[in-house]
């Protein structure tokens, strides 16, 4: 891709993403989906003017999506998310299990090798916390219970969905598993998380005081970014998710007393790489594979919503079992729960690259990561209605700000 | 470049910039000097944290130095650079002419084919408006008058120096070069900024209405950088320079009434590309090519100090060129055009790749741009006394936020 490519590529994303987020704002959806409406648009199901498979755009799409998670955990509540810690557990866990049965049972009763239909299991696992927390936090309900109870049980998720990764992937490559290398891949990503946490609480203050001493322009801003990446990289390098790192980064800063002037500083920034994250998933999508007009398009778009179907079910099954005397919304759970978004298609990837599935059955697992990402946000709406952002939230920022822009007279 | 590999660059790059950039504002030079000198310490003199060939951080250092420049624009006031226009031809032309003669005299010397003593004169043209632009920034001076004649004289060297860098690639190529066609990039060139700040200046207020009556978050700020983008992908097609795009945008956009409002959204988002490209411009520098102790590393090293001699020169003399009747402090105008910097670079990779020189001539010509880029921040620094910015401009906001950090307890 040279520099003129790029440039037009990243025109198409700014431009779609906030075209088409406009019109879903007036038509009472989150901006979100239009972004990925707007990235099928321009993408390889449209008019080809972003290529979501170039080095460069995947690795500003990751930015994107590190920065998001940056960002929610920096407005989370560590003590919040503690308190509903065990009733993510439960759905995380009920959350991978269910679709991943669903998923082998559809590539068994299609009679596909065990290993296609323990792939096709495993695709079905992952959460895409980025979706449903870009919704809640459109929607200013990112504070909730069971918003809570989503991003912890989203975060277990990516640790659980990484290990069967690990498995999917030594399978595909014919290597035997044991139950060890399993548990061993559990325990450093949980471990992770935990040890970034308590470190980063112990050490946070004191890196912050000495970032207060330095006369260069922007250390805070700097500094904040640099600890958000370089947590998602250690993450990478302990065998972990990336996203985690990031997430783990925002959770230890939240319990700063430059919270909020971190925020208020990489909220711009973030802003910046969110779009091409999401457009980018849009732009992923290939609707041709699954033309009804053809055979084959047939027959890939039965498997696609015969998984889609199993992996709603499982999700929404999910949402039930958050076991708890609180009195919580269990079907919000559950749909927050449903999006595979990104995860998903790093799935059907691997499975691609390695000889696991066809171009059809590729695009199959896309279809159930389109729609599960697509109906999300609207059922999402249809539960929770807006509401002010609390003043914590930079989300307050853009309501300002658009309010300003509408009021002005130019 | 992998993701991991990315984010350790990033991580490298940030870290280098700030912690040298911190150094460099201690001992009282412009935080700009100590980003370069950052650079030379990760990339491939150094530690090689950071490959500046890599297509990613190459295409990330090409949107700093777009957002540079669109910034600068942003903060040029179009009339007093028309005011100082004539002035600034002069010492354009003449900072290109007497270099081109000076390398070519050295190449002709030396007994190198025409071919390459062409080259050589041509890599000596360009003035990096982007060293020199952040100095003054970072000083205090971008409103001085002398600032405003070497912007005007860089904007219109790199006009110059594409069309000699076109007619260098033509040569290389075998091809036969026609007075015509040499014209025609000229007309090309001027004629694109000429027409984008007309045109711009006309329809960029209809636009600015249509963009505030919109309800997604952060138009203005993408609405922004997308114009800026645009523009220099339109120079770009128009066979003109990119940078040139954008800093015309600039230029349209600081005529608008919401100037104030675009610099203040851009800024964060400009910051964390700038330093990209100045870091960058430091690591691609490789001192070893240069060792003094090998006889190959003397030849070069004399070869670049010879080139570096009339380069310097050249550029000074430029500055005495500026024929006004104002008060101009002529020495500033010709250091200020000293900094080849990356433009310098382009011209020597290009020159590598055509097969016109070896690596050991690349070095030399590397030489010269480091040395030129280097000396010319502490010399300015020698000249300018460091302002306290004026309240138009987002340095502003640098000196205010490093104060705020500073004087903060903890």
């Amino acid at each position: 891709m040279t520099t003129t490519q790029f440039l037009l590529a990243l025109i198409s994303i700014f431009v779609a993403a906030k075209l088409f987020g406009e019109i879903a704002e007036r038509i009472g959806q989150p901006a979100v989906l239009g972004e990925m409406a707007g990235g099928i648009v321009i993408g390889v199901s449209g008019l080809h003017l972003l290529d979501p498979h170039s080095p460069i755009i995947h690795v500003l799409a990751e930015v994107g999506v590190l920065l998001l998670l940056f960002l929610i955990g920096l407005e989370t509540d560590i003590r919040r998310l503690l308190a509903v810690g065990h009733v993510s557990v439960t759905v995380a866990v009920t959350g991978v299990l269910l679709p991943f049965a669903g998923g082998y049972a559809v590539g068994a009763l299609l009679r596909f090798p065990v290993v296609v239909s323990v792939f096709l299991g495993a695709a079905l696992t992952a959460t895409s916390v980025g979706i449903t927390a870009r919704v809640l936090s459109d929607l200013g309900h990112l504070n909730d219970d069971e918003s809570q109870v989503i991003l912890g049980a989203a975060v277990i998720d990516d640790v659980l969905g990484l290990v069967l990764l690990s498995v999917v992937a030594a399978m595909a490559a014919g290597e035997r598993l044991t139950a060890g290398s399993v548990a061993k891949t559990l325990a450093v990503a949980c471990g992770f998380v935990v040890v970034a946490v308590l470190a980063g609480m112990a050490l946070a203050p004191h890196f912050l005081r000495w970032i207060g001493r330095l006369r260069v322009a922007k250390a805070l801003f700097f500094a904040s970014i640099t600890f958000a990446i370089t947590l998602a990289w250690l993450a990478d390098l302990a065998g972990s998710a990336r996203i985690v790192g990031a997430f783990a980064a925002g959770l230890v800063l939240a319990t700063t007393d430059r919270r909020r002037e971190i925020e208020h500083e990489t909220y711009d920034i973030a802003q910046f790489f969110i779009p091409i994250f999401f457009v980018s998933v849009g732009a992923a999508v290939d609707l041709a594979q699954l033309n009804p007009l053809t055979a084959d398009g047939r027959r890939f778009l039965f498997i696609g919503l015969l998984l889609t179907a199993v992996a709603v079910a499982g999700k929404l099954a999910a949402g039930y079992a958050a076991f708890t005397r609180r009195p919580l919304r269990r079907f919000v759970i559950g749909v927050g729960m449903i999006p595979r978004g990104e995860v998903g298609l790093i799935f059907a990837r691997l499975g691609a690259a390695a000889g696991l599935i066809s171009g059809g059955m590729y695009s199959s697992v896309a279809l159930v990561v389109m729609i599960t990402t697509f109906i999300a946000p609207p059922v999402l709406r249809t539960q929770l209605s807006p509401r002010a952002p609390d003043e914590a939230s930079p989300l307050c920022d853009v309501v300002t700000e658009t309010m300003a822009d509408r009021h002005e007279p130019g």
